[in-house]
């Protein structure tokens, strides 16, 4: 078989076990999940082994520390994933909740109603985790879904695919619900993101390259996550500790994550601020390149900022900064730089507060909080599927909402139009 | 200037207004929808003169008589812009609303903010009443749009288009937020939908072959309305006299319309009812074309129905007719044939009523009313600016809500991330 025709062949089976999902109750799909908890728990030895070869393979073709470590699986990270399929099993149902019914002049009442979407594909890197989490929030969601791993997992990655499809079968639902993708091809996944009458929505999670080449190629709908170049804004008047703190928490708590700060902005009038905030930053490693007017006012910035730093995620210990001319200025360098990702001003001014938040067109928009809190989790959206920098049907943080559609829904009693 | 490079100017001038526009009061926008309205009235007669030139134009290019139709204005419909842009201006405005704002256990408070989207194409056929209704509404929730009529419109559409530039200029607004595109070459269209750096979203509104056209082709996203294949149903012991009223209804009120029902299907139950529908039907002219059991059950249905049938919007007054064995055979059939729009039962029976409003698949599902009312001035959103049969970002009759995207907020103090 061609992978073309397998693909067809996954695809449609996807896309005829999305309406059995779709239909199935809550209890049913929360029963699949605590299933397949159960035969990870099982087969934690196998997992295991399984992972030993796909590390032992990397290793042999010489893949990268940071790539290796990403693929490994131990007992802590197998935990992880049961506990992960716990928490997705115990949140609320979000398929069926009716919201904002009304009644119309003509006499209908009129709402709408949470629905799955259909078939979910996920297109995927190293991390074996990922099969499991996005297995089950899509499931969760009353979703089908087609999951496409890296070709460095495959033992990892159709192990677990084959726990998943024994768990789905032992709840009652077609094993065809979710499928791992078997083949290391990467034309598997040229056919997936062309295939519109099976698939519904691609989700890449990756680096910029794969995102980049999914949303140029593909003729289904993406939910993109492209680059992360947050900005913290400090204003006028800005509390010095506030400053300090949020700073050198959105920087420095992680370096390698989406949210963390990037380019700080400094106003004019803050500027003395600088010297304290650099030296702290500083002092923990970070190195400074900063505009002609940072470096003037605090000398612990000792390299100059070129055009390319303001639009680099570095996701490392080195931190632009920018001296602008108050809010203005600073919204002006974000509607130019930034990726849309989240900003942040520190302020005690209310009405630059409140212009700022309207203003910034960014997925996250905070006042007074370190970038660091754009994450599903700190949201309380219960998981993450992923953090959209799309503005069409979700932005920001996408959790299992995101994953759903509405209908309308209309209650008559032989209502006709006049 | 080749027509590549006026698409890229009128899309980087979009580009730059919408963020003036984003940041514009409610009150600035809804002065501009009056003062286009105000010029409107000002200029009957120059624009009724230059729509006469569109229409002759098209009488010697022998237009067929519907699309002349659709293209003609007169003063009736001059009136009706006229309410159009009042009717838009006196909507709640959309943008900024804050909902769902929640304090996390971290202390941070996270809520959503409604934002525009940014820059709207509309794609259109012949109607100029679409150059006004789409440019209200973008406008009203603080978009800028670019709009590309069709060439049979071009001398309606330019005047309207400096217009209303004229009105955004009056409230301050810049010209540039609303661009009608002055020339009548296609690839106009191929560039517009091609610059994801300009545009955010194409709307095409016309017939299944522009937006099949404009969907393959796309690079930007596109809200697609396609067919309106819509069946009522028709369940065992429906009070017949709902039964009757709703098919007549939903078949007959109007037989253009995208929610006009084309399919009925009749539980083998109710198949006792089929002869009285079915005479009302032919009564008022409509060609009936039934399946074998159908055509069985009611002399009066002259015709086979072949599977063509089922996949056939007619637009006309012509409906197949399918007994099928119960609920599950009509969701069956749905599944199979419906393009998913809008779909109806008609049922006295609460679990069946419950189970068909929670499975059928479609962007409008009712109980007991008539497929009729799917549209957005019955539901209550005031406007519409198209139906959407896509499942992502808006499904269903989409008003200003569609028009917005969200972005979250969160509110700190000085909160960083542990």
């Amino acid at each position: 078989m061609s992978v073309q025709e397998l693909m067809q062949q996954i695809g449609a089976a996807a896309r005829a076990a999305s309406r059995q999902v779709a239909s199935s109750s809550a209890a049913t799909r929360n029963t699949a999940l605590l299933a397949v908890r159960d035969r990870i728990a099982d087969s934690r030895e196998s997992l295991l082994l399984a992972n030993a070869e796909d590390v032992e393979r990397g290793r042999a073709q010489a893949l990268d520390a940071a790539l290796l470590d990403r693929l490994a699986l131990n007992d802590a990270r197998v935990d992880g994933l049961i506990t992960s399929l716990e928490q997705v099993a115990a949140l609320p149902d979000p398929v069926g909740a009716i919201d904002a019914v009304r009644t119309m002049d003509s006499g209908i009442r009129v709402g709408k109603m949470r629905v799955p979407l259909g078939v979910i594909g996920i297109i995927y890197e190293s991390r074996p985790n990922v099969t499991i989490e996005a297995a089950s929030l899509c499931l969760k969601a009353g979703n089908a879904a087609v999951l496409r791993g890296g070709s460095e997992a495959i033992s990892s990655n159709t192990l677990l695919g084959g726990l998943i499809a024994d768990g789905l079968k032992a709840a009652g639902l077609p094993e065809t619900a979710v499928q791992v993708v078997g083949t290391t091809d990467r034309a598997a996944v040229g056919a997936m993101i062309t295939q519109p009458e099976y698939i519904d929505i691609v989700i890449p999670r990756g680096g910029k390259g794969l995102i980049e080449r999914i949303a140029g190629e593909a003729r289904v709908p993406v939910l993109k996550h492209l680059d992360g170049i947050c900005h913290v804004y400090i204003d006028d008047g800005a509390d010095p500790e506030k400053a300090l703190a949020i700073t050198l928490n959105a920087k420095t708590q992680r370096y390698g994550t989406c949210n963390t700060l990037e380019t700080l902005l400094v106003s004019t009038g803050a500027a003395a601020q600088l010297p304290a905030i650099a030296q702290a930053l500083s002092d923990v490693g970070v190195e400074l390149r900063g505009c002609a007017r940072a470096r003037a006012a605090a000398a612990v910035i000792a390299k100059d900022a070129t055009d390319e730093d303001w639009s680099t995620e570095y996701l490392a210990p080195v931190l632009s900064i920018k001296v602008v001319d108050g809010v203005d200025g600073a919204m002006d360098h974000i509607a130019q730089y930034s990726s849309g990702h989240t900003e942040s001003i520190v302020t005690e001014n209310y009405a630059t507060a409140m212009r700022f938040l309207r203003e910034v067109d960014s997925s996250s928009v905070m006042i007074n909080a370190s970038t660091r809190f754009a994450d599903g989790f700190e949201y309380g959206l219960g998981a993450e599927i992923g953090i959209s920098t799309d503005k069409l049907h979700a932005r920001g943080p996408v959790g299992l909402e995101g994953l759903t559609s509405s209908k309308y829904i209309v209650f008559g009693d032989g209502h006709v139009r006049r």
